[in-house]
């Protein structure tokens, strides 16, 4: 839940979950089809499945946006999401482990549009090095560490085998990335400063069966509670 | 949080987040290397970055499982987890769009392993049509609506591009699919007996960006609040 802010600005108090109603908030509007650029909190909460009190509190937490009776101009309210999320900027990010994962990464649209941007492709696999995918020969997985200072990366995307994922997260801290999405099915150790994001899809898969068995009334997932 | 539950076996007052925890201790508990199979609420916490007690709360409520002094046995521990989470049976699910990211998902072990079993593949190129990925022959997404009833399928993956998941997901809801896992960024609409989760790549790599812009002192991601 969004919680009281001093002053505007800071975000030191918004939680993990406003993050992530944010984070829907913003893709909704992104693909806003209104033709007066106006978005109400009703239709924000219709559109990502959480209600519209919630919205008016999350958004009240970003500053003075909205107007009663009004509803919020999309050409303000996106600058001022994207400034809490923290990607009123651009992130560099390596990424190691080019198989099909990877490749599938490298061609959604979204990365770019979200302000990511991938500067450099790592693989352990001697057959894949000086391979081209996008823009990017692939480089091998143990230039890694001189490489991420070199293209000034902040984060990694790991979309390494199980295996190998805790070997490379330890090359990628040392080596001074402050992030890293893990795709492997590990839980990664990590020292405090290195935040991590993990992405299990055999989680999503058990929630979607969850969510089936358990057969309840409302349908959507978006709404993080 | 996991809520009271009145007699063992029952599932309904299980929780969205307590469910995504329990997928967390069955990652964990998988890969256990205790020499004896036991488990204590600590060690599992530690893995999974949850206080002890939250541990503690969570698997009473799956039945008197641990014992004071001496933790849960593994093998006991699993079973009942699987069984809360709706995973002690098999789900089959068809998965429409074949491209980078179905390769890769099909090749990820976690699948299979957790009772999931892609029993078809379908997509809109002809191009595509009778091309073997893994075990099966691609099929046109035309022959989705009869297929679904044929194979027995419940749920279906969708990594199709955004552009065509709501209608492709509404053909999968008319052939009687119960839940989509969502790999298009966009929020579909589904009626209320279709359950979705949605996998949205650009929002995981926001939630990383706002933790490391945030720099609090907590690292792991994997407890939900």
């Amino acid at each position: 839940m969004a919680e009281d802010r001093s002053a505007g600005g800071e975000r030191e108090r918004l939680s993990r979950v406003a993050a992530q109603r944010l984070s829907l908030y913003l893709r909704c509007l992104s693909g806003w089809p209104a033709e007066d650029g106006r978005a109400s909190s009703v239709q924000i909460a219709r559109a990502v499945g959480v209600s519209d009190a919630q919205v008016r509190r999350d958004l009240a937490a970003l500053g003075h946006l909205g107007r009663r009776g009004f509803g919020y101009e999309a050409r303000e309210l996106v600058p001022a999401i994207r400034t809490a999320l923290g990607i009123d900027r651009t992130w560099r990010a390596v990424l190691v482990g080019v198989g099909n994962l990877a490749r599938a990464l490298l061609r959604y649209r979204g990365f770019q549009a979200q302000g990511f941007d991938i500067v450099g492709l790592f693989d352990s696999d001697p057959q894949k090095h000086g391979e081209r995918v996008g823009d990017f020969a692939v480089e091998p997985v143990e230039r890694l560490s001189p490489r991420v200072a070199e293209l000034g990366a902040e984060l990694a995307v790991l979309t390494v085998p199980a295996e190998a994922a805790q070997s490379v997260a330890d090359v990628l801290t040392t080596a001074g990335v402050r992030g890293i999405l893990n795709f492997a099915p590990v839980l990664l150790r990590l020292p405090p400063r290195v935040r991590l994001v993990t992405v299990d899809l055999a989680v999503q898969l058990e929630q979607l069966a969850f969510l089936v068995q358990l057969g309840e009334s409302e349908s959507r997932d978006e709404a993080p509670e």
